[in-house]
């Protein structure tokens, strides 16, 4: 399954927490952040984060797809034959989010672009954690956080991209209020993960 | 325009001699390679020739269409907008023949992706350089040198990439027989392009 929302939202936090507990309840799951997770893929990380000079929306999105499809190549689908639970913070609704309503490039060509790189993979599962897009900014400043070159992008492209994942529907996405404290939001996103697949997220379990 | 065609075709000669020529004749035309020609373009450029570890056909797609996306927004809009010459050692056909049709790629997918890369951006011409795959392969050794990832792929490899450019036809596509000495090959190009664009290409010059 995927976590998905805006920066701020806390996806990683709560990757880390079904991560685990899954692990206390004997599972061995797999967390994979996007872009990243294969030295190729960090070093596309390295070159989105701190390219020498600015570049286009496209060359932007690329960089994730080569990033992605080392992952799924080499990390996500040899994990999900050995039988583990992959968790990745982000995948391709972010591309949907960031690259196409956020920088404006043409959805049905990003969609066919990353057919590319996942070779048509879908987690079971996305769940949006849903946040204001002012709240999920206020929390990264108190966490300190410095901004990379996505997060400084102007107000606008930060409300589209934010409209998008509100707007995310689909029979595998699943939205998640998340203005409310990590335990709470850990709480009913366990709840909803054991409540779709039983097998995993026990309702015993933690 | 952009010259196409095989490992040892002649290309990066016959990019070089049309420069050299145009130049005489007083005009200023821009070279491009691919992938490179911008900082971030060669970066993914050493990412791809110089990858810690093999990568997927998807990232390596992936990687020249961000060389590609980045140089048609950095260099070559801007030249043809000034009114100069490109002369491009390879463009999207390139990737039709390596990615698709050698590496097996979903030819509609790849082309979408591309047109994300170039916003839909074409050559006047494309001029494919036809030479048989073992000549250009035995013309690279012959100069000394080492062959890079792409060019130590296996020979199917390599066969379904010179077939797909043998086969490529289209009204901005044309073949020039390229096995014969590089003097022969740049008069025959030097008159197509001036049959073509006899305002750039003069009969004259040279």
């Amino acid at each position: 399954m995927a976590l998905e929302g805006i920066e701020g939202a806390g996806k990683t936090t709560q990757v880390a927490r079904l991560a685990e507990r899954l692990r206390t309840a004997g599972r061995a799951p797999v967390v994979v952040r996007e872009p990243g997770g294969t030295p190729v893929a960090e070093e596309a990380r390295q070159l989105l984060l701190h390219a020498p000079h600015d570049i286009p929306a496209a060359s932007e999105f690329f960089l994730f797809l080569t990033a992605r499809a080392d992952l799924v190549q080499r990390v996500i689908r040899p994990a999900l034959e050995r039988g583990q639970v992959v968790l990745a913070d982000r995948f391709e609704l972010s591309s949907r989010c960031y690259q196409s309503a956020g920088r404006g490039l043409d959805l049905a060509k990003v969609e066919a672009a990353i057919a590319l790189a996942t070779g048509g993979l879908q987690p079971d599962l996305y769940v949006v954690l849903d946040v204001p897009v002012e709240a999920g900014r206020a929390r990264q400043r108190a966490e300190g956080k410095a901004p990379d070159k996505i997060e400084r992008a102007d107000h606008g492209f930060h409300r589209r991209v934010a409209e998008a994942f509100r707007n995310a529907a689909g029979p595998n996405i699943l939205h998640l209020r998340a203005d409310r404290p990590a335990d709470a939001v850990h709480e009913a996103l366990w709840d909803a993960l054991a409540g779709r697949f039983p097998q995993t997220f026990s309702q015993a379990a933690g």
